[in-house]
């Protein structure tokens, strides 16, 4: 019996967004807050890989200021990771991935995953990956597409080309975020999935293909790769040399432009959570003990003051240190405003 | 030119309402808030009968648990009163009106009023005052009677009798709250005003009263009275024999017994203030700084946490300290629901 080789996670943690404001903010971004169940988004990510028959210790790839926060929440679940790479800039996924990969043996399996996203359906997704598993010996460089559930235009489509293997089909074209019509189109065809920003391949793969397409930024990573600092198992690029490297997210600088780029098409309950409104369907949680009567239909969240609802219905109301939003249900992308008249101030 | 005789304002602060919560509490009843103006209901009664010219100092009735509030108020306002009286119990209004009684000179005119109420017009209620004063001589009670402005089933109402005096007229009968249907027609009869609960006549014709129709509280309230403590101007009235006097209002006690009772009608622009629905004619104060985006017709007001709203229309919303509380328009009297689910806890 052939033991398949461990793949080795690597979890993208440098997101800062105010979507999820006022509980996400610049020191606490979304994935390290518990939105959907008692452990934060971070924790779930990893320990969705964390079985050790079938992956490697993960590498984290998180900003610097992060890295107490990532210490601790890793201490929590008790998971030792095989490196944690603190980034001293935000430079977007592309060279956040081509440091980890530099710190990989070559031929490891990268499962690049954002650190912030829900999967309800485990096993699907790891059906996904074992489907996509074959595909890296021959250097394809696979991307997981969810089945969309609705006509949504927060999220980039791939078009599904012609099968490659079971599951397993060759990406025809990225499309960037579309207009309703398009997504609505696309949905309908049945031929798109969105682009969920999670990639498996190997790390040369994904080296050659970002020197092959984007050799100024590989030239910078690489740089700030053979500059780093090690402090135990934690990583620091050379501050200089990493900034030098163009920001660029992997889907641009690399999946869009390489020859052999693969998609699985899975459905696993799969959501970025972008808005309150994605966090609907987890339910409420009225921490501090707020009393709701004759409330329907609302999100109702709260790690500060109490919230106390009568009568009312379709609210998203979320409180958060010394803020408290509320919004009608559907319209809570608009929380972007507030966090910039607050800015504008 | 004679110098009519000055009124001693009597100031009733017995109140400890959650009528008003979150923000009234009973460590800071309502009368302790700035609702409508920078300074607290309670300082804007003083002051609007605090003219030398025509008020003598006023008597304030408050319970012991305020007395440092009301002393802090008085030194704010720099009003020096003739007696603050600290109940030992709360008793009702009849009671607290009685001991202010009988610390008066007998011909003392006391003008009576609760400290949480709002009056917009003060020369409409100067002159209410002034056609009241000349009834005093003959032993009346006089009432002040407010214009109804809609068929509110939150007052008592009074039926305006014969006219006794250029604007003055005879109580024929006191109304209890009454349904919506019978609200509507007293507004729409136009013979009926609402019961403000402000009142003006002699000390002796007060006390007179009360022991004709309230023997058992009469007795009770001079005991308090004989053996009270004295501390410079605060009186603390012996509080087993207060405690031993019924507690009864005023309008049940004494008007709606006694005989010579009159009403003044007028029209001053006032409210209890009884629910946050009734301030919204006073704004929002989104203290803290809160941003409010194509929000239409709420109230919102925070002495707390920063409230932030999107999109939203016809909501009450209130913070204060730990505790939010968010309720359709036209529905804030349903606070009541959420103090006592928090109290059934």
């Amino acid at each position: 019996m052939i033991t398949p080789p461990k793949i080795t996670p690597v979890i993208l943690s440098g997101g800062a967004g105010t979507r999820l404001w006022p509980m996400s903010r610049d020191d606490r971004p979304k994935q390290f807050l518990a939105l959907t169940a008692d452990q934060t988004m971070f924790a779930l990510t990893v320990m969705r890989v964390a079985d050790p028959a079938r992956f490697a210790p993960p590498i984290i790839v998180a900003g610097e200021r992060h890295g107490a926060l990532i210490e601790r929440e890793l201490g929590d679940i008790g998971v030792a990771p095989a490196a944690v790479i603190l980034e001293p800039c935000a430079r977007n996924t592309a060279p956040a991935i081509a440091i980890a990969a530099l710190v990989s043996r070559p031929k490891a399996a990268l499962l690049v995953m954002p650190s912030d996203h829900v999967i309800t359906d485990p096993a699907a997704f790891e059906a996904a990956i074992a489907a996509a598993m074959p595909m890296l010996e021959d250097g394809w460089m696979v991307t997981f597409g969810v089945t969309p559930t609705a006509p949504e235009t927060g999220y980039g489509y791939i078009a599904v080309g012609e099968a490659l293997a079971p599951g397993v089909h060759r990406v025809s074209r990225f499309v960037e975020k579309p207009e309703r019509a398009r997504a609505q189109a696309m949905v309908a065809a049945g031929d798109h999935v969105w682009n969920a920003g999670i990639f498996l391949f190997r790390a040369d793969a994904y080296l050659q293909a970002l020197a092959t397409h984007a050799p100024a930024m590989f030239a910078a990573v690489q740089a700030a790769a053979a500059s780093a600092t090690l402090d135990g198992i934690i990583i620091r690029p050379e501050p200089g040399a990493f900034a030098a490297a163009p920001a660029d997210s992997i889907d641009y600088a690399v999946m869009e432009k390489a020859a052999r780029v693969a998609v699985v098409p899975v459905s696993m309950g799969w959501s970025d959570v972008g808005s309150w409104d994605a966090l609907y369907d987890f339910g409420s949680v009225a921490a501090g003990g707020g009393i709701a009567i004759d409330t329907q239909n609302c999100l109702v969240r709260s790690d500060s003051v109490r919230i106390h609802t009568i009568g009312v219905s379709d609210l998203v109301i979320v409180a958060s240190g010394n803020d408290v939003i509320i919004v009608p249900r559907g319209h809570s992308q608009r929380v972007k405003e507030i966090v910039d008249a607050l800015k504008a101030r």
